[in-house]
């Protein structure tokens, strides 16, 4: 116990540099920054207030654009009867190896087991067909805030844990063609959100029929590529069809007197993506979090080397002015820890923005701003703090970007032949950009050969033959390995 | 299917009316409300867009007031392995019956069952331990926002559900004085949300030791006493003492060298704090809900008879207005339903005021305003609108908050007698303020003949002598039937 004590507390203590190892990187980094930790329960992590912090800022920009675009929150239970997660059979047979079951309450034995929800289309489908009479009382629009359960064999923080938050979006449309609206619409919030507050640009696109959603017709998704050349599946968006409205019976009186049965949809996203953030922006020093979610975006520390009270004070005055501006800053006055020592820990952390002001600075009326990303260090009159920090958050999240895209940019090959496929992803650690003739058997020599799958869908047409076959491409497809 | 589907839809069907049989008004309300669903799975509910936008609103309040007072959101894990939960003999043994156990993960049987959290001292309080090493990392204050699941037998939407959601505290301090005054505060933060904000009156205070959380050396509550008669605990602050810092080695280098165990807090809210909002303020016509929670605060209501186009016009002018005033607004310019029918429905609804507008109004440069709670019709000056809807919201909080203060105040008797208790409890449906002379043989007879537990110890000292026993009484206690 006292030795994993110890170790939480030298936060300073090296990590391993993420260009030496960036998987162990990613381990030490998301417990020295205290955003999550391991658990006493398989494969299940904790969120600790400094990573739970992002998800509520992830989870407040979200939540205001599902509200915009008309959806409304609910709560559905954990619970799902065995019986109902049968009635859709590709779903079970997608999701039963996953199921953690319930077997007794309280004191009995149930006779029905109870699969804790890996997602939820079975009992919303099922409450769907009780709400809805007439096509007046469609679309429903229903967004839920939840925790899941997949049993995982492997697990990383974030990336891939027994039990996970998301939110996952069920709608409900009377046309096919309103429900194919409704999963673009999602997916292009999706997309938005990763790359204007994320900072993580993307590829996005429909999966292939293998890796769809277990019940979907199609499933479009947003794929961001790590430095390791690994793919991050960010978010996805079902258009159900009427898989689940058959299963279920959600059927709706429509305006020409017919009974017909509703098309519906479903879309989320996880805390995986506080992954992808962290592996995304990261560097040798520790975390880079984007602006727009970091939970702390400026850090002010005073530097005190005699009369520390007017200093102090001005660093009050400038944590203020800050705070009034809408900054989240944080205002670390702690004696007994030398101004480096800070420095290094809130750079670890990954807090964009950081203010120092000493003697030097006040006598000068100016104040001293140190960029995170790229270290950057900038003298700026006292009084043009504001602009210069909204300035400067804007600076740092394009950077992020910019530099995230230049990596997926580079790292994005275009190849014929499935020797320089193989190249690809072995060797350059890349995401191959080929085209493939549609059938599931070359599919299937991605993985077998490369580890890889077929990520999504090059929205460009195909051009020459099938990487794998040789045969008429009729897809271009994004290939990687993934997390 | 097709009669629950009808049901549904006529939401203006006769409710039971709520003087007549409280308790058939209640589920009736729930549904016809769309507040909350049955859900397949037994004792489980759905919380539907309406009721759940409550808990939004209950969430954001009670969120504010945590980080206020410097605490941080955080998430463990839901399952908690068997051996963790047993740790606390007391803890384990008052909510054993109570838990749902996960036996299958995946296709394997589990080697330990894991417990679904009915509460999570047992888990938080193993991180805990190993996080807090020395006096400096004092004290920690945490909280998180979870579903948690109780296997229950009788259940009601709101008022009693297997699963339910919660917030939940959990603290660590450096001395009993600090983990008191935590322990003082969070019942504060909860007596003065409900009053404030939710208009329910309340009496508050110090569990029996028969009726204290398990594992806690102290329960602090806050109870309401419904219209018929019965209390409702509506949250609860447990000084933990340093039981559960003893059953998981809690401990901290304190600055005097010397290792000591840390002293714990636990409190929470649940969403069966709406069932005491439907309880409390309901009437014959429906809901009636406190404005700084209801889901719409204001309905507007064109009225049209010939040209529609300027009183929608209108309408959707006077919408704007609130809204920028900051009152959550919603405008029903629907078709084909008259406005008597609207009236009715939001009515049902429980939305605070109602705007109407029609050609009448306009001419004379006035807006119809109508309370819920009062009924009360109001002509005002157009140029009015935002500073009589505020004044009318506080109004209506002032008038539910009286009306139910003048239940509680009749409804709560004193007497030194054994019959008059009884006669309090079975006859008046009332709150009986008593003395008790502290031996739980005596607070056994309070069930046993009369269904009634003490909910809370009144803080002013003991008058006479015990009701039950007729010795000394050595406390003055609030006894009464409960949800």
């Amino acid at each position: 116990m006292d030795s994993k004590k110890s170790q939480d507390n030298k936060i300073l203590e090296a990590i391993t540099p993420k260009s030496r190892d960036i998987s162990r990187w990613y381990t030490d980094v998301v417990l020295k920054a205290k955003l999550a930790d391991y658990s006493p329960v398989k494969g299940c992590m904790i969120i600790r207030p400094y990573g739970f912090s992002i998800w509520e800022n992830i989870q407040k920009i979200l939540d205001a654009e599902f509200k915009r675009t008309g959806h409304q929150n609910a709560y559905f239970p954990i619970f799902i009867p065995e019986s109902f997660l049968t009635k859709e059979a590709e779903h079970v047979e997608g999701f039963a190896p996953e199921v953690a079951w319930v077997t007794q309450g309280g004191r009995e034995q149930l006779e029905e087991r109870l699969a804790i929800r890996p997602t939820s289309e079975a009992i919303i489908g099922y409450m769907y067909s009780k709400w809805i009479e007439s096509y007046r009382d469609l679309p429903v629009l229903i967004n839920q805030w939840a925790n899941v359960v997949r049993w995982e064999k492997v697990t990383r923080p974030f990336l891939r844990t027994t039990e996970f938050l998301w939110q996952e979006g069920h709608t409900a449309h009377r046309t096919h063609e309103d429900a194919q609206e409704e999963v673009a619409r999602m997916l292009d919030i999706y997309r938005n959100f990763v790359e204007n507050d994320l900072a993580i640009p993307l590829v996005t696109g429909e999966k292939s029929q293998k890796e769809k959603f277990a019940g979907a017709l199609k499933t479009f998704t947003i794929e961001a590529l790590m430095p390791d050349g690994q793919a991050l599946q960010s978010g996805t968006s079902h258009d159900l069809g009427q898989n689940f409205a058959k299963a279920f019976d959600i059927n709706f009186l429509d305006s020409d007197g017919e009974r017909k049965l509703a098309w519906t949809t479903s879309w989320g996203m996880s805390t995986r993506i506080i992954g992808a953030v962290i592996m995304a922006h990261g560097d040798d020093r520790g975390l880079r979090l984007p602006p727009k979610v970091a939970p702390i975006q400026a850090v002010v520390i005073p530097i005190i080397y005699k009369d520390s009270a007017p200093i102090i004070e001005k660093a009050r005055q400038i944590t203020d002015r800050l705070a009034k501006r809408g900054i989240r800053v944080f205002l670390d006055d702690r004696d007994g820890f030398k101004p480096g020592w800070k420095y290094s820990e809130y750079e670890m952390m990954g807090v964009p923005l950081r203010v120092e002001i000493g003697q030097k600075d006040m006598e000068k009326q100016q104040v001293c701003l140190v960029r995170r990303d790229t270290q950057q260090k900038m003298f700026i009159p006292d009084a043009n703090l504001e602009v210069e920090t909204d300035r400067i958050m804007e600076e740092i999240h394009r950077t992020l970007f910019d530099q995230a895209k230049a990596i997926l940019t580079s790292r994005t090959f275009q190849t014929e032949s499935f020797n320089g496929f193989m190249e690809i992803i072995r060797d350059k650690h890349g995401m191959a950009d080929v085209s493939w003739c549609g059938e599931q058997v070359c599919e299937d020599r991605f993985k077998a050969e490369a580890g890889a799958t077929i990520r999504c869908f090059n929205p460009d047409p195909a051009v020459g033959n099938c990487v794998v076959c040789g045969t008429k491409g009729v897809r271009r497809v994004y290939v990687a390995r993934a997390y």
